[in-house]
């Protein structure tokens, strides 16, 4: 009934201590020294390895019409590999098309999700358009537990809002204490560009970047911060990519605006020198906002490093080769997006906390509990203590391999790191005291996840003892 | 024999959740819900409660010799103070003079504090010359566990360090695995502009900001990010107090220069104005760096709020009114400090939690868990662990009184603070197990602190399992 | 015939000597030392004084609609108040409202200057919309010599153009070598604010400020600087009024975009407690950008210092008392404006040269050459030299007096410098060799002021020997 | 006796027009179309070619102990390479060594260029140590009319100052209305670098580089800046070379210390591959601060045209092939410099104002009216006016050519920029009314130049008519 980790080194962001921790249930109850437990209780030796809290990935994409086609994942291959890699919750983006119906929309990817997910899950509220009717289903998706938006200032035409309705969202995510998340890019100076270059013949994946030029990005972070400044509300910006959007986000910070700041594995670890292989490989490479020059990994590790950054997603959306090939024609038509919802965790302790760039407590940080206490998931995610869901990853830093397309059940036919040597993997992943993975191999329940349904701020943040 | 403090709600930097904690002798042995514990367990009824960890003050002053006198202080009245105020560690700078010898100070230091502290301790150990008789004491001072140094960028000719001295110390530092703490204030400017002002006539209090100014720090910050950068050494600035300064010291850290950043109390929360009171009330605001204009202010909380200051502490040192008085004549010869040991927690849980500029769990790293860190006392201080040291304090959020030095153990006779009113105060505090403090009356051993010995970095970073 | 202007101090943005100035006709034809000149030469004695040239006013209004009302000025009243002031040349906006026909604007622009300027003067056109037709009449616009723009990214629903429209507006300029202006406030936020300040029964003129912060102006000003980037076409910030939007256009400086940057006579000299004088007085000095926080003047006198700020105009645009009473029930009905054609030059004189803040070069190159060079007037205007206009400014430094609505043309009934004392005046004035102010007397030709045509970029900045 | 230059296009910082220049001894005396001249009065036919006020270069070395050898170069050398090139005036820095007497060093300096130079000299006097004596000497010497100084942040134990000699030297400045130039890196930290990268064995020319990084030069920028703040005197901060350093320049303008900024012309073409190359061929592009990363020339140009770099320099020195070579085994030991006296005008043409990178009137103001402003030369130099000296540039822009060696009377043996091409080359100089210079050969009065005899700042920029 009962679980136990034995003498592992627990590490959170901010503690590190040998102990054993028991679960009753699917919620810790107990962490101490040589704790007496009932028999047959089940028992998982931990020495020699890291226990971590289950990871979260804020920003996947699982179910999502794009560019005319799907990506490839059902919540069954994602959840399934995102626990293979020690993540154990993830929030998806709904992202209904401006001309489609708000709660519909919600309740399609509800739908989705529900019954075949093996993780626990939430969901961000795409805000693609801001009518009445529109603002009336937001509040009912709120009341359920969806208390995050998502909003594109790219996309023109698609998912894209314009200045109305970003304030209009801004102001109604304020008053029912809701975060808002934003893709940063301008979406007309996208547009523009992006016929430009066509118009020059320009149609490589290549010129997908230039399509989308750093100071674009930096431009719509900057306006974004402004409309939270003027309305109050909480951001996030999610995927920033280079350094002058950084700025951007680090002085609205530095003046006091809430504002979370995401990075995702590709723009840390990949440049644009990728996007630029012959033979249209650079396709597997295209997404938005693009891979940056490779100076900017440098500035992006190092805020990340100093906490400048918050959280560290995958922007995760698997489109196998043969939709990559929609693009042959032309950049614009590739689906966009560098699948790696497995491979986050380890990517960062290899090439993070394995190469000095990043703190252990930091990597914890920022893979698991900054997300969970901006998105309203702290403190049943994202910690290890009492009280908390027992959603354990017990860690083995000494195991060596290598990322391949082979050994994921994502649903595609590359990996954007494949051959990437890896330092460091789960041994033994639980979801709310269930094991569910051991060394690479999904063995637990494939319909275990729930949805998690958030209190909004003020709400989530008041504990028992009210400030 | 062992402590059980029950059913609180367990605040650190990361989590939040209500709780029992068991200590059996001085660490934390077990945390769970309902803990059974042995008969004659001593048992603290925390419900309703905060249950933090101890709080570290990493910048204060006790033995001080300074301006041809001694701060007011001995460890009794100031451990007890601290004690009182949620305080259980506290980090002392040693300060010899250029001109004494190194060991021969940290000896006469840690004689002021054996036996005399009732809460923990540890050193800063000043660097205020670097020859090669002193490098061969700082060895063995790192090696009897005092694994931090500071230096003064100012106070030329008593305390301050050249650039060839500063470039010495920084690079023993980086071999040793020890961090440096910095006063950052150009040395020469700070005395040219106090010449001048005392030969134009001004010579109250409230020339003393103009003497330091803003400027000047800035340059002093700019120029150690600039030694650290070139050293590799790991870096501390003190009591940061401008916006000027800040930029400096972020522009460092978005850069990768491993640089934490301290504010104390006075800077956040009084400003130049307070120096300028008339009748030579102004002398009791004066420190360095001085009070600053009010607009700075909100930049300070703002930064601390985003994590991108670190800590703050108090650089706690009281001089008395008479002292004070000796600097009737020029505002230079006003002995430096503005006591607030005691304080420094409920002033931030007022008039930072509580008045919404910090977050509850940014308020646990800034005054306990990030220092630390940073000092090398991580995980035995700053968090509410197994295994770690049983400092905790049960905190009161229901509390509210009023600062003055009427209901203090510091030996002064004033207060900067005096009349500020309060909101939360600990109920209990203990230190290792053992309580100290209830309800603002010290009920402990006198004698219990001890000596903080501390492992350079590196060796105090690594855990059981090496990364 | 000839015009001999003898023995002044002849000063332009980078020369400075004592010499004889002789005009033949309307152009500056020889310099030198004690000319001969032959007989019947009108000579004006300039022994003491200087010689500047004549002064160019890059932003006023004189025709102008506006919420409901027009301004008070005819350009006969206008351009002879400039004169007085020593200002030769004005450029006009010219603001057709959104919906309105663009050349059929301009055509009425221009019929109401046409014979009634005693100055010369140039337009802005004001680009107010960008469909297809809009596009065929711009090009027939500046093939009139119309060679700069003006969009708005504030005014949303009357002026203002969205991204589309500046992205096609910019695109056009690029192509036809047209520099293009811009009112940067973001118009969403200006509007949503408005009305929620209203709704708050804030509706005095006190509330203009907060309705339009200095965020607003800045991110306005980072979104034209990111326009201009991705375009390539250049760009000059009208009324640029604090530091945030002055950092946003400096670091796009920096980074190599071509834009020029204005300030206006009252943000460098009034602040927003002008705006909150009771009994209404406040609504005299209302004006987009509003008056600032006085904190931002000492910044952009140091970057006009600087040259970081390229040219002070004046937004000239007078409404009258009865007018801004149309505003006493909510303050988004004042019309806005602060007139001071006539004042710009000697105000800047004073409060600029003769305070010390504000070199005299440099004062020449703000107030006349740089704007000549920045649209297309330069060489014949903003120069004293052989085959440039001779409009030339004969000024007296020992002048003082006071400004006021009593001893001015413009058609107002306040000045919104009412009182201020300045220090120098124009003597004489002259427009294309012919005397048309003496002693703050117009006694010139009232129907003597041409439009001018101008070149676009490249032609204009060709010279005879071709780089 | 007079000299005529008849139908040339005459461009200044602030004008452009075609007309004829008359000098009548050593001024010009008149301008104008068609003078009249008198009979016999030698005539230059300009037409098709510009008119250019005489260069100025404010930043050379002439005579120049270094390192234990001495540059090559005589006056007569070097001046009638200048004049070849275009440059009518040059600044020496006038360096003794730290224990050497201030007052001899000058009279020594004088004496090595009287009567030797073929064009105008000016020196800025080295404040190399600041005793008592010193200080009195340094009043004699500005005194005798050189009004500019020189410190070197860097050059620890020769040239350098500390903090103390800075504020005592920027004070006296500031009394006599001196402006202080400053070579800005610290010199603790390049003697540091420089020890520690020959103690591993780096050796080469390509390790000059690493020893002086970007980042201290940004430090010695910043410390400089903030003492001219807090000592209220005027600087300028000599051969900046990267935009670390820049960034605390323009930092320190916008807040309105009073500081010019020069850039010298290898930085702007020349990176630090250039000291890579192999077989010690990289010795000859050794100079302090070194060549950088190529990425730093594009934000020194964007920012020369827009003017917040003031002044372009050449820093020259020439060492020859065999002194280079004292440096084989230590890159500490070869002497610094690139020489390219006789290159500035023409290298900045053809890649400057030919590349499109700096506007014709910058170009000018860069390289002549702005350092004769800052350094008191103004306007008897720096400008085409009635008044002026008749240093005149007549510069044809249709030439095409190549640097070399070969072509200058540098005393070297090799050029830094041996090969490149060159659009546009003065056709005929003139010093003070005389012909200097024809096509490339020096054809003037060897011993003609000058001592150019400065006021102090107040009475420079005073004029006739007092402000
Ligand atoms: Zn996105
Ligand atoms: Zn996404
Ligand atoms: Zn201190
Ligand atoms: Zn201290
Ligand atoms: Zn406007
Ligand atoms: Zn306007
Ligand atoms: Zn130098
Ligand atoms: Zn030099």
């Amino acid at each position: 009934m009962g679980l136990l980790i034995r003498g592992g080194e627990i590490v959170t962001a901010d503690t590190r201590y040998v102990a054993d921790v028991y679960a009753e249930g699917e919620v810790i109850t107990r962490i101490g020294v040589d704790l007496d437990v009932p028999p047959g209780t089940e028992t998982i030796d931990a020495a020699g390895k890291y226990v971590f809290p289950g990871f979260i990935d804020p920003h996947v994409h699982i179910h999502l019409p794009f560019m005319g086609t799907f990506a490839k994942d059902t919540h069954a291959t994602a959840s399934q590999a995102a626990l293979i890699g020690g993540t154990t919750s993830y929030i998806e983006m709904v992202c209904p098309a401006g001309h489609e119906d708000a709660l519909q929309g919600y309740e399609l990817w509800k739908s989705k999700a529900a019954g075949r997910s093996a993780c626990d899950y939430a969901f961000h509220m795409g805000v693609t358009r801001f009518d009445a009717q529109t603002q009336a289903q937001l509040r009912e998706i709120v009341a359920d537990g969806t208390t995050s938006f998502k909003v594109f200032l790219a996309y023109k035409g698609a998912f894209g809002v314009g200045d109305e309705e970003l304030y209009g969202a801004l102001t109604l995510a304020r008053e029912l204490g809701v975060i808002v998340t934003a893709h940063c890019e301008n979406a007309e100076l996208v547009a523009q560009l992006q016929g430009r270059l066509l118009a020059e013949g320009k149609t490589g994946p290549e010129w997908h970047e230039p399509s989308r030029p750093e100071a674009v990005e930096a431009d719509g972070t900057h306006r974004f911060a402004t409309f939270l400044e003027m309305t109050g509300a909480r951001g996030y910006v999610v995927h920033l990519s280079n350094e002058a959007a950084l700025k951007a986000a680090l002085s609205a910070k530095a003046r006091g605006v809430p504002l979370g700041v995401e990075v995702v594995v590709p723009h840390l670890l990949l440049d644009k020198t990728y996007a630029q292989r012959p033979d249209f490989e650079g396709a597997r490479y295209v997404m938005s906002p693009p891979l940056r020059d490779a100076r900017n990994q440098k500035v992006l590790w190092n805020a990340l490093q100093a906490g400048m950054i918050d959280t560290v997603g995958t922007d995760h959306c698997p489109f196998d080769l043969a939709q990559k090939d929609m693009g042959r024609g032309a950049f614009t038509a590739i689906p966009n997006g560098i699948p790696c919802i497995q491979d986050r965790v380890n990517l960062l302790y290899t090439y993070g906390v394995g190469a000095g760039r990043l703190d252990l407590h930091r990597f914890v940080d920022a893979l698991s509990t900054r997300a969970a206490r901006l998105f309203g998931l702290f403190p049943r995610k994202g910690t290890v203590a009492v009280g908390s869901d027992a959603d354990l990853v017990i860690y083995d830093p000494a195991y060596a391999g290598t990322v391949s397309v082979a050994t994921t059940t994502v649903n595609n036919d590359y990996s954007g790191f494949e051959g990437w040597a890896i330092h460091g993997r789960p041994s033994v992943v639980t979801v709310r005291g269930q094991v569910a993975v051991r060394d690479g191999i999904f063995v637990g329940d494939p319909a275990r996840g729930q949805l998690l349904r958030r209190m909004p701020e003020g709400a989530a943040a008041r504990g028992l003892v009210p400030v």
